[in-house]
């Protein structure tokens, strides 16, 4: 079988996941990532042994790189002429200048939530909607948010039917590491409606969506609280078993030990997992309770590796590797190693 | 007009502030406040010049408060004989016990949130179950959190019904100063549902409740997004028109520069504020949006000061000092100079 | 007495802070402060009643100010006019612009830390080296930690004698209410020297120092480690007897409650201190040890408002309102209470 | 070559990282770990499918491990009956307790840096005393922070001589997922000296040492500045020069990217780092400043897996696999991977 050629333009904190993540599939092959500057992460590269192929998207600016003793391999356009299809996790913005080198040498590309959603032709996830994504030259993927909450809203709703939700994001405002952003000792409010919940009603039209997103000083995951107004009325023990059947959702509990976000990241840690990353978002068994028919519960969103098995799925679905939903994120989940801890 | 004589056991966070506020009521008088140690509050209070007489509840075991030099003016027991009332913040479970001394000497007693159901015949509310209040010997006061969540709850339900709220609490772990406790870079989840939404069940039984709490790492203001299903639709603006007439209820914005928790805070202090305490919770009016016929929006609960207009609500209740929840309400107000500041 | 007309430019965390003490002194007069735009302090001081003044530093341009209903009583030009002496607090960068209005009108000015050293022609410390200010037209004080700092060598100085320090700055990075800056789960540090052990040297060139600052994330104090070689051997127990001394240096105890910086801030709200200020820095009589003969002692800073005094005391020196270092420094004591609390 | 037999008791923080660093050892062999209970860490070994062995401290109560489904290979004492020498990293005071198991069974131990020094015969640090150790029955090793500390100074030591050192540490206060402990935006501050500086004192009597601790509300890494008085003046290029070969200490500076603590963790995750560990304490170059004679720089200690080189050099010394600290501490390094990315 030949395998799709893929690149990834900006090597940060998704760009790097991207990669690992393309590596591992048995039917694709990592021609090489991007960057411009020898970051933390750059330098991490080199001191591996460049696992990767380095390419750079400022090939007449290359001193720092070079300083550093960074090996280039070529341009970003010598990358891109290389590859099937690109995955460009670069700062929000700079994709959609990148989109002209994509279509200048007529390759696919799928980019990341932080760009307007203009830059695609298709604003995918692939679980809700992967069969919108089959074939498409330019895909958007939600972000980390929305794309954990859409598994759980989206599982739900093939099963019993969601009218509408509410959701409260208690969102972490930085990643580990990060210095350029910061908030100390405060709550942030941001103004209502939350983007993420404008978003799956783009995605699942059909659901009404609203919610308050509320910034707090963490590093290791997002919490998003959802009341979720079903079409049938079901138990809470019927939506855990619901969730229990989804590959990408651990079903957790406070007493075997999962207290918080903390908690996950130093499970994923303990696992061995690379960076200490989690594919799968957590559902709180103990969180899942009722209002009326309503159902409320809480989801843990690891912001930094969430969308890589989304991205995945985009490439399967846009070079028409597997022609559906099954099909594709299963793939997916195989190479990833997720699901299989589940029996 | 006689005085009620008003006496606070345990000079805490809390106990401070109650005795602040009493001290401002002009038909109350302020007998003295009890505690054990020469805690910072009390050393404070030597700093300051002893304002409060203080009573200890140990009086076989002065000894610290000796070598600190801080003046006793008798035993809690003294104290009990000398009051009227006793309002009682006590770290959790000494208010039970305190209650033996209270019911020795025939002496009414107003217990905070922490203390069992079991304490009190009324588990009190100003604004939404004052008439229960009136007369009773033993009152507890909601907790910080219920008493804010009730008083916007209570506000809508008044004007338009409410049929039934789903509460994601985003909780302040300790208060400033706080060195017992704290949690560092990580969000907790308790189980589900939270107390508080049982609580507000138990004060507003024709309310279906049900809830999720979050601890974060902050210290100023627990931050509240509520899913309200009221009786009859309204519009956002008829929301905020509604809470806007609330005198314990601040409607601020984001576009004013009140951006969380802290912006709040920082503007208690500036207002010159004593301790930078508010008493009332704020609203944003940027976050009230609706889904269907619900509506949600997020509110600032300001920990430490909150419940202590509630506190002499009860004391009005119990004394039967104003026979009705306006005009008890009222009175507490204008003495705390709560709603002054709206036209 | 006349007394000496004083006007405030930047009414934000150091600019409330100054009008208030300066609205303490007798001998002084607040004629108003000058800012530009409702950001929450002044919003605060409209809904106070206007106690200070609103000039503003854009007249062409007060539509916020106006949509805000804050009344406005002129230009910054204006209140330049009408004043003997400014203190400027306004941002790093802008007290050099506002310089040329300054000196249009003859006015003499205090320029904060913020500024580079060229603003100015003395580089002032009330305590170090008062004299240096009497009469001066331009004078900058030293920063938060430079002006704690130099109270504490300073007074170690004068009685033994200081060769060199070398300083740890355990840098507090935002105050609270900040949402302009922050940092989350991370120790960041700066390049060394720190710009205060530099400053220290400016100061007191007779000392040498050198230093390392780390940034923190929390709001309420920095705390800086001092390694102090002394001229003259002396115990423990002398160094704490010579702090104690010092009207501006607070002398506080692990086993009194004061754990960290925290404590203190609690302990100036529990004071009843506006805003929950302190205008001492603290000094951990528990810290105290030695090594050889250098003394090694931890220091408290309160950010926010540890320059007020120092900056009072500059007026006083440029004004010459008192000749000297003793009695200039004891007048602005006696107006903002410091040092009563010591017997 | 007869490979030596090692056992592991408490699968915690430090006990994960043991066994993982005995496990990469050619020349000795994980017999397995200890622990009593299904922690997060426990269940995580179970979900990948127990590549060690675990026994049991409590073989009469293990119905929590059972529901778990975690296997039980036997208790503790049928562990130190197949090993030749166990690492004990149970919670602090435990050890001492298990310490008469070991004896019972004649095998020898190494604790951790929590138990009480009379616990062994010798405190050990594989740098600084690795001779002292050998053929010793019973080693303590020294705490996280004097381990990385003992590092640095015992390198210029060696080179220069150390007369005296002060050292402040800016202490992480609790791990990644640690919710038993937490400090919310305070700084705390510990009775001086710190213990640290008491225990290099211990290990290197020759140099004179005292410190003040203070904890901050971070998770990855303390950071410790030392002021130290060499015996020969050296300039601030070959005290780098003399870090830089030292094969467990990273010398890096803020313009390659590495801000602070949170940098060397992310740094280390994206190397591909298990757990996002690293065994090396970093040297920030741009840190390193002088004061007359007294070197100052700031070190950063990976609390959580700083020790587990040394542990390894304590079993090669207790069991005299190499008779000297250069040839036992380069088999450690070798295996570990220590200091081979340093041509």
């Amino acid at each position: 079988m030949k395998k799709i050629k893929v690149g990834v333009a900006g090597y940060g904190v998704i760009g790097q996941r991207l990669a690992d993540g393309v590596a591992l599939q048995d039917d694709m092959e990592l021609v090489g990532v991007a960057d411009v500057a020898p970051t933390l992460s750059v330098r991490a590269l080199k001191e591996k042994g460049m696992p990767y192929k380095l390419f750079t998207a400022m090939p007449d600016n290359t001193a720092a790189l070079d300083e550093a003793g960074i090996p280039i391999s070529g341009s970003l356009e010598d990358l891109v002429q290389q590859v099937d299809i690109m995955l460009d996790a670069t700062s929000a913005g700079i994709g959609l200048k990148n989109k002209e080198i994509y279509k200048k040498y007529g390759k696919k590309a799928v980019f990341q939530g932080g760009e307007k959603n203009t830059v695609a032709d298709v604003f995918f996830h692939g679980y809700a909607n992967y069969e919108k994504g089959l074939g498409a030259d330019y895909l958007k993927l939600t972000s980390c948010n929305t794309t954990g909450l859409i598994r759980a809203v989206d599982c739900l709703d093939r099963e019993v039917g969601a009218e509408k939700v509410a959701i409260t994001i208690i969102r972490r405002v930085a990643d580990p590491g990060d210095y350029h952003r910061g908030l100390t000792n405060a709550l942030k409010i941001d103004k209502a409606p939350s983007h993420q919940a404008v978003d799956l009603m783009t995605i699942m039209p059909h659901v009404e969506a609203t919610g308050i997103l509320i910034h707090t000083p963490v590093t290791h995951g997002h919490i998003i609280t959802v009341v979720l107004t079903p079409k049938k009325d079901i138990s809470v023990d019927e939506a855990i078993a619901i969730f229990e059947k989804h590959p990408r959702i651990r079903v957790v509990s406070i007493d075997e030990g999962f207290l918080g976000n903390a908690s996950l990241f130093r499970y994923a840690r303990d696992l061995g997992n690379p960076r200490g990353d989690m594919y799968e978002i957590a559902l709180w068994k103990d969180s899942v309770v009722k209002s009326g028919k309503d159902l409320m519960f809480a989801i843990n969103i690891p912001q930094e590796s969430v969308v890589i098995p989304e991205n995945i799925d985009a490439i399967r679905a846009a070079m028409e590797m597997q022609s559906d939903r099954e099909s594709g994120t299963s793939e997916t989940n195989k190479y990833l190693g997720i699901g299989t801890w589940k029996k």
